[in-house]
């Protein structure tokens, strides 16, 4: 299959850049004690997961029970669901799921404990958990390291193993890199292991403390007690995280055809139902004078200056967008291709 | 299946809500010339072109050729695509699909009449056409009446069928009604009506000039000449389109689970793989007090006035998100639930 037979609108990741960042990352982890446990709901490819497993992550850590389940059936056994859940049903679903693999699941509430300790009785399973702590995001989390204490003594009383504590420094993957933010970063990995400190002094074994992104992996993935990172939009990246100064190179576009064009104008066949504008709008890939203006629905509207060397849009022409927010991109496509040399050499199935 | 039992996020359709919005459209056109040609691209769901069609629709509106597949896939038999394909290969999928349903095309260039030309004479099939006028919205189309002809006359030299004229006032949806609107309105389907005449001049018989969306079908809708209105968020309604005034009821919400609480902050589950924010936050459903922040892609950060009689959200409750760009929204989702009265009575399909 080549570039050119592509059916557009198109998820397209550049292999050659995701490979770069797949072993960058892993070379960073190779001597250190903590580890890498990649975030799959960046990509949502099983496929990924198993690069990711086998270029020496620990494990996969996932935004949700459906991808929990996912990676169950694609035969990873050892999942971190960074995420609270809540209600019956999920409750039972998650301890269905752990009688099939190691899964994890991030606690802040004890009525979900309580929750959690009814459904692994009754399917006669144990549920893991790890206490999470709010380390600034303002999201989820407990709010202090004493809290996690109780937390975790509550949860171990009503009967499930707590394997250590989670804390999320979202609110720092997009500030760029200073001594101020670096010592911000430490700050959150110093709760983490701080409260990890006090949940073993009460006789609850730690064997996980997991926290940091992309954005920061550098600091707290050398943060002492802090066991693995979390980070996943490094693998196949998008503009906003190239903005924020990381080392890694984007990856993904997504490939449209021009669908009409006039003097100074033109439209893709591309809108938010492709790629998603959920944190900015995204730009044009090698097309000088020419810039993405708006998105509609299922259409880019893109702004050609008439000066410029770039010249004009033609009918049936194939433009490569960069991917802006990975995340939710990913999220709007079933499959993406692998490219290379202007060769598609895989197609990647998404699950959801 | 009660609403508490469905798994969260999910997307809900107030039954009472969409039939009565079914209906008045309905009423409206029952007594024009003009009629109802709904758009599929909002909802995705056959089974509900189907109750639009039972209702009266002449045909159903898509915006992409995959959308016009699908319905013919689900039995339905007369299909505007509103926009401009372009490429050899879609050009020969739609040739495939003229051959078992009418199947009429927007077209603005040569180039892609040559293609369409070449597609239907390889597959020995009739495509048909309408030329695209630029009424405003400065997406596609041609700019003027004058090469709305000499496309016209082009096409049918090139052997396609053009059945007419079609322009899409998008541009005027969202603004507020007014004499003026109203008279811009008019504007647009007076110039669609006047290249009506030319192409019927030439002698090439028109039988479709379709404008028209649910901000302006009731002025367009009236608009002699006008053969069919292609409105479609009538049907579900979202918050922006209620915002613009217009006389249905909006129907759609996300259902979400309380997953993290503490004093003044709630968080629910579901973020922006759940529910659009591209045309503004969404608002929460009857919870006084309480305001929707922030998402993230997995999360509904919330805000709670400890004053407000509404109190607090507490780990586990259920509550709806109000849709505010029912179109994005949509396409995130696989199936919606119809309720009424608390309960669950359908389940629908939304096909990608």
């Amino acid at each position: 299959l080549k570039i050119g037979e592509i059916a557009t609108p198109a998820l397209l990741v550049d292999l050659d850049a995701m490979e770069s960042n797949l072993n960058g990352m892993a070379a960073f982890f190779r001597d250190k004690v903590c580890k890498l446990r990649p975030h799959f709901k960046n990509h949502k490819t099983p496929m990924l997961a198993w690069k990711q497993i086998r270029a020496g992550a620990i494990g996969i850590t996932c935004a949700t029970l459906r991808e929990a389940e996912i990676l169950v059936q694609h035969g990873i056994d050892s999942i971190l669901i960074a995420n609270e859940i809540a209600c019956d049903t999920k409750a039972e679903r998650l301890a269905e799921l752990s009688r099939l693999a190691s899964v994890v699941v991030a606690l802040d509430s004890q009525c979900v404990a309580k929750d959690l300790a009814r459904a692994q009785r009754d399917r006669n399973t144990q549920i893991e958990a790890v206490i999470d702590i709010d380390i600034g995001l303002n999201r989820c989390g407990v709010e202090s390291v004493e809290a996690a204490l109780d937390l975790a003594k509550f949860a171990a009383g009503e009967g499930l193993r707590v394997r250590g504590i989670m804390g999320y420094d979202g609110h720092l993957q997009s500030v760029p890199q200073s001594a101020e933010r670096d010592e911000l970063i430490r700050r959150g990995s110093r709760t983490l292991v701080d409260a990890a400190s006090l949940v073993e002094g009460a006789g609850i074994p730690v064997s996980i403390v997991t926290t940091g992104g992309t954005g920061t992996h550098a600091v707290s993935g050398v943060y002492p007690g802090i066991t693995d990172i979390q980070a996943g939009s490094y693998l196949l990246m998008d503009t906003i995280y190239l903005n924020r100064g990381a080392r890694f190179q984007r990856s993904l576009t997504v490939l449209a055809t021009v669908i009409s064009a006039r003097s100074g104008h033109a439209v893709l066949d591309c809108g938010v139902k492709a790629i998603s504008a959920e944190r900015g709008m995204p730009a044009l890939k090698d097309c000088p004078g020419a810039e993405l203006k708006t998105l509609h629905a299922e259409h880019a509207l893109i702004s050609i200056d008439p000066g410029s060397a770039g010249g004009t849009l033609q009918v049936g022409q194939r433009v490569e967008v960069w991917v802006q927010y990975s995340d939710a991109t990913m999220n709007l496509h079933s499959r993406f291709y692998g490219v290379r040399n202007g060769q598609v050499e895989e197609i990647y199935r998404i699950e959801h």
